[in-house]
């Protein structure tokens, strides 16, 4: 038969880290290319004891339908985070729980999407989004990225030019980047979102994830009326569970709920109720360092033993958090074809041009070591650099 | 701020039964107005026992980020079901787990619709549907329903005059009317969608809760290829967990899963791993046996306190299974009054003009049976007749 699809699915296909991650399908290879938090610090047994407790407390309410909103109790407690992390005043009324934060990347394009509308986004840029976004057809505008952050300047002259309706950015310990945004990038974005009446969408998935520099607030502090702050429990506590957030002021999230509601109606409450119950029972603060503690360990050790087997032409970013490494090849050396190389040495991770929706990246990669046991990363550092002297020979 | 939404936010509307539902938030009031399964139903004890099992055993993988598709092992019991029950050949790769059947729609409206593409649905009509749809601006034509399903002649005429994209439909004991398809108008169906190139949405989300009367193969026999069949655990098992599944044929399953992947990743892991635990160890149709009879009970109770209750002329329809019946007033006589009536005698319902998005069924009604136990219909039925004969006699 002859299917009538819509326009926007010749518009996105199967995500390129997807059939990336297919290659990487070999029991001996050590791959770098998945982004997975590492499942050795889940609170497996709390989360155990948390699904016993709620289940046999309050089964019948736990499995049957629930409000659109999310569970209050769980609203209230990301609500009192903000207040005590950042002194930031974001009521549980502004804040609605999603199916991670991937869901509240598409209900944000629900909201505000027409076809052909600007949308701003880093380059290079998380492709999740990116993904999601091109669900709603809109013209992608991607603005470089420096070491603190998006390049101003050329946000400037994007919504001088565009007038986008959204910008969308992961200020901490970016994905593919692993960069961060200076006090003054905050600033200088901040205003120009006002300037401009563009809505911020500040994904935030890694924050948390800080082991060394400063924490600084999230631009919802400076711009709140601009900003739709997304939030995710997956990096922290678990992505099984599939929760994240998004926070809004009344009059959008007024129309993210009924966006919500035609979605799926709410998600998983039982996920909900045992997250709840588990955040109820423990301290997320020590679980969090020890997670930072365990991943600043293997940013080290990657760090260490690529000064160690790299050639010197080999430059990459130092993450001050998060997930991700990012390597800059000489000139002229081609991640693709090292990628090729590296299959052949048992090792994985993802050419940088993945990232790049307008070509560019050629000579990047990205590294995730927070996935990754020390004689993974041991044994894959040494095969990526043998991989790599390989290819600067035969060149 | 000036916001910049999108236009579809123009076309949807919280729903009207959200707002009813907020009348009804009164302790003393007796509400036939939901939708739900009775929580007596749930089973409890044995979902804790699964999430102790799954956690216990298997924890880290429980908790991580899993596949779009969803568990294989839950699609192949969902499969090895079809096979069962129907001598359905639905492989697993043509099932995908969604976050409840609410999210299938959602899907499909992303896969399969631009604005102003056409639509036929039923009239009256499921809301969920109606407001998923929605968001993706079609237009939609409602096509009369009669007591053995949709007027077949009228479906005719709609697909020859629009060539709708999809056909939207519950065929059995749809919501909110309780009625279903015969063996006949199946038939009839079926050579229509393959006559005019018309996918069509085969919701069921009640099949499984019939007490009387032979059951019917989903249409997806009749015409796969053109059909897209939804399935729910909601009213099953429990709505808490959120999953529910699509079954589509290869082409379609591509762009779905697509879809899916950019507007959540999956569904939660955790709901899927408890809830496939639970199947491995329980003998669900022994389970949903227990369901039919309850749920019989309340609709005879129902039906037994009608007649002795309500004035002869009330008609209603007498539903072989599933959660609804559906009444008819004396012409001229609203239901939408009836219920501002009603709530004064501490009883509800959903007036019938909710489902109609043309006007119409202003003297009809939507009442609840599975979720009210047998003192609630005793009192509940009882008051309601006071409130009509109230009315009757005022008018």
């Amino acid at each position: 038969m002859e299917y009538r699809f819509a326009t926007r699915t010749t518009k996105v296909k199967r995500s390129f880290l997807r059939e990336i991650m297919k290659a990487t399908d070999n029991p001996g290879l050590i791959s770098f290319a998945g982004g997975l938090p590492n499942p050795q610090f889940f609170p497996v047994e709390a989360l155990a004891a948390a699904s016993t407790k709620v289940l046999t407390q309050d089964g019948p309410n736990v499995l049957q339908y629930s409000r659109t909103e999310g569970y209050l109790p769980l609203r209230q407690f990301i609500s009192q985070r903000y207040r005590k992390n950042y002194d930031l005043n974001i009521s549980p009324d502004e804040i609605l729980i999603t199916t991670g934060s991937q869901q509240a990347l598409d209900l944000i394009g629900k909201v505000f999407l027409d076809r052909d509308d600007d949308v701003a986004i880093e380059r290079p840029g998380y492709l999740g989004a990116i993904q999601t976004f091109s669900m709603y057809e809109p013209n992608l505008r991607p603005v470089p990225l420096r070491n603190d952050g998006v390049d101003v300047a050329a946000l400037a002259e994007t919504f001088e030019r565009y007038q986008p309706k959204l910008f969308y950015a992961v200020p901490n310990f970016q994905n593919p980047s692993g960069l961060s945004y200076s006090a003054a990038t905050r600033q200088a974005v901040a205003e120009l979102l006002q300037a401009h009446g563009v809505m911020f969408v500040e994904d935030n998935p890694y924050g948390e994830l800080r082991f060394v520099g400063e924490d600084l607030a999230p631009l919802w502090a400076k711009a709140e009326d601009h900003t739709l702050l997304l939030g995710s429990f997956s990096k922290i506590v678990s992505p099984g569970l599939r929760l994240g957030w998004i926070c809004a002021k009344a009059e959008v999230m007024d129309k993210l709920v009924v966006a919500k509601q035609a979605t799926d109606l709410h998600s998983s409450y039982l996920s909900q109720r045992v997250l709840f119950q588990y955040l109820s029972d423990n301290n997320l603060e020590e679980h969090i360092e020890t997670i930072r503690l365990g991943y600043k360990q293997r940013r080290d050790l990657m760090i260490e033993l690529i000064d160690e087997y790299f050639p010197p032409e080999i430059s990459y970013t130092e993450p001050e958090g998060g997930m991700f490494l990012w390597l800059t090849l000489p000139e002229g050396m081609a991640a693709m074809e090292l990628f090729n190389e590296a299959v052949q040495f048992n090792v994985a991770f993802v050419p940088g041009e993945a990232f790049y929706i307008d070509g560019g990246g050629r000579n990047t990669l990205r590294l995730n070591y927070s996935n990754a046991d020390e004689e993974k990363i041991q044994q894959g550092i040494y095969r990526l650099g043998e991989a790599i002297k390989k290819m600067m020979v035969v060149n």
